[in-house]
């Protein structure tokens, strides 16, 4: 392996290309606009140093996910990863194309989902968070959604942390989105009741025609979030997949049943507030509610490849459908990641940087 | 059984006594008053109907408890337990002498503890919820904290909820309290590293010289409880035991190791507040930590029995120890029960209405 793989190595001086980056102008307060972060032209030399592990890649297609948000902001203590500086490249799980690779396990043409800049070339020193893509008979933005993190955070919350069995009462918030949309069908796969909640009317109608789950609403023209939920869910909900926080959290503890789970994968709603909403936790102790956040990473490895099959499988079956919606051009990345927090999006939204 | 407990039964025109009871006199707003409370005169016949299983009881020691404060207030929907009613007598789990008895599992003189009336005879019409006291050898008012709900509260909480293991970092609030005492003792008996907070520097060294804590800090005199935990916790929280919510909580979740469990007892900072204080959740996502609510009632029966046994050696072996305070006389019930929210008792607040 490490001598075919030393024959891929360019030299060290190779060409020097323009390399277009999305980097974070300032820390951001409140709801981040366009103007939070630049496109700037870069420069990148088509190189990795003989010797070293780097692998030097093309990206494909970006990942706008919610949680970028919460990188923005300046804090006090690290987090679960590190938060974005001002001047540097934004990061996130994204699609690429091996250009040279001083690594045995990646060889130039190889397609990869990992973590990679917002930028038209990433040089990844030690490709750690680096994975071949195994099946390419679905369209490789898949892989920054359905296949990837999102897909896997609908399925390791779900079955993992939320532990849904068959008809049990799932709810699901943010529901027509890059994880929602997934968690919905798996549930109904499962044999769950599912009730999903969206921003628009349109996104409402696509949860129940094209999702298949048994009802939604739209939280927007829902007066009162806990009469939607007693309306949809008479008998009360068993899990509920978190996404958004804030009221609706309020209003689903409220509507739990006894030993109730939550599943904890994003709260949307309270990224760009300065103090968090009041949530009624009392909530928890009368009905024995379990309510438990969760890392993606937790379930990579084995885990992982076990889930991209049969995830693979639903899709080649039409047992999943999925739904994204694709910006075109780099440059349009920071009004794509910025449409995320007015629910601009149907689906997961991508950027595509370079089409292969 | 049953004709031997026809024996005990009275006459349905048995003498007629004052009852002096404690009612709510109205729904309550903010922090409880002793003026929302009022002592009244009423009157008992010292009889059960013949043929019924209802029991007679004459109350000896009555239990404050900080969530009967949840109980003051209209709540649109039912919750785990009935609000009280304007007009009507309290409850809670109290201390009673059998008087008189038409259920074959009671006779008179038998002591009982479980849900009575803030009075001074309860008619019990179905006793469900009263067990037999077992151990006599300590003080009966135990029974209202270590050896009843308070102490099984501890026990399940830390054990069965909170999961905590020996070498593990526990921190518990409100920790010179009823259930808090009880806990910090059974985690360092488990050999864990124990830090309690409390509300003032009496509670604190009583934390730390009786109930044998490893660390204690008076929260009111803390500017940064986040600092404090630091402090007290380097490596972080493993079990948190939460009796108070609010701007505690939201410190906590910042300190919580990966993998930490929060077991949701109380909130007592919360009950007063029109709207509940907003707590930083998304951190349970960065770390997988579980928050999990609970109810003794799940623990009762058979697991209650061997919690008993145990905690009756570990007090005869003063493992354990217990502190309470006693208000005298039904009078001082109002005013014990609204001391609670001052932070004005050490260890558990009881109210002794008769001494047997």
């Amino acid at each position: 392996m490490a001598s075919s793989a030393a024959a891929v190595v360019a030299e060290a001086d190779g060409e020097e290309v323009t390399n277009r980056q999305v980097i974070l102008k300032r820390y951001v307060t409140g709801c981040p606009t366009v103007d939070d972060m630049e496109v700037v032209a870069g420069a990148v030399r088509l190189a990795v140093q003989p010797g070293s592990a780097a692998v030097l890649v093309k990206n494909l297609y970006l990942s706008c996910d919610p949680f970028m948000r919460t990188r923005m902001t300046r804090h006090s203590e690290p987090g679960f990863v590190p938060d974005y500086v001002p001047g540097k490249v934004l990061d996130t799980c994204n699609v690429s194309k091996v250009v040279l690779s001083g690594h045995p396990d990646f060889k130039p043409g190889d397609l990869l989902w990992g973590v990679t800049g917002w930028e038209e070339y990433s040089l990844i020193p030690n490709p750690v968070f680096c994975h071949r893509i195994n099946h390419h008979e679905f369209p490789l933005s898949y892989y920054t959604g359905v296949l990837g993190v999102p897909g896997l955070t609908a399925y390791a919350g779900l079955f993992e942390v939320g532990k849904a069995r068959k008809g049990e009462y799932v709810f699901v918030s943010a529901a027509a989105g890059a994880v929602g949309q997934i968690v919905g069908q798996l549930a109904k796969l499962t044999g769950c009741y599912v009730v999903g909640s969206a921003g628009s009317d349109h996104k409402v109608n696509l949860l129940k025609t094209k999702f298949g789950v048994d009802d939604a609403f739209n939280y927007k023209k829902e007066l009162d979030l806990n009469a939607a939920l007693k309306r949809c869910f008479p008998h009360g909900i068993d899990v509920y997949f978190e996404n958004v926080g804030g009221a609706m959290l309020d209003a689903v503890l409220r509507n739990m049943r006894p030993r109730g789970r939550i599943a904890v994968c994003g709260q949307v709603s309270q990224y760009n507030l300065e103090r968090p909403d009041g949530v009624d936790l009392f909530q928890l102790v009368g009905k024995h509610i379990r309510m438990e956040g969760f890392l993606v990473s937790e379930y990579a490895g084995e885990y992982y490849r076990r889930f991209e099959e049969e995830m693979a499988r639903y899709l080649k079956e039409g047992k999943v459908v999925y739904v994204e919606e694709v910006a075109e051009g780099i440059e349009a990345a920071p009004a794509a990641l910025v449409g995320l927090f007015a629910g601009r999006n149907v689906g997961k939204q991508v950027v595509a940087v370079a089409r292969e």
